[in-house]
């Protein structure tokens, strides 16, 4: 099993009807074949800057390379991510 | 349920007995009541320069802060947190 996780901020205002559309339009990433365990997640630690977390499961690295090249994931990432993310960090965990 | 994790590299060689033991003296972090679902990981993703992670989880804030002030985790983290992490990242989230 390979969790992806990306811990992330929006260039959307907090609250905001397009933050809300960007996070119900991620969900469109759980009809990719392999997206095992999808949630959308609230970053609530003050010790960090980041507002919101996705994190997936993979049940080895064939779905996951499978997934990153899915064309709606490919979508998702030209036509969604890249123009209104303002920054982000993608955290993979296997189990030790 | 509050998900608290903390992304990390050691002061340590990779594979040294040094890195295993603070891996496996971890483990007393698992008898602070109120941790749930407590997972020690191996960081994967080229896109960061963590080495591994801990991720737990909590019933409610309460709970959380009840494992930060006990005497196991104060503990850990003056004795060997604090001595042996070369950096860390902490990252909570709860369900959106």
């Amino acid at each position: 099993m390979i969790r992806h996780t990306v811990v992330f901020s929006l260039k959307h205002a907090a609250g905001s009807p397009e933050e809300q559309a960007f996070l119900r339009d991620a969900l469109v990433l759980t009809e990719i074949p392999g997206v095992e365990r999808f949630e959308r997640l609230k970053q609530v630690s003050t010790k960090n800057d980041y507002a919101f977390g996705f994190s997936m499961e993979f049940v080895d690295q064939a779905a996951y390379d499978a997934y990153n090249i899915h064309p709606k994931h490919v979508a998702f990432v030209s036509e969604r991510w890249v123009p209104e993310v303002e920054r982000f960090l993608e955290i993979d965990y296997v189990a030790l």
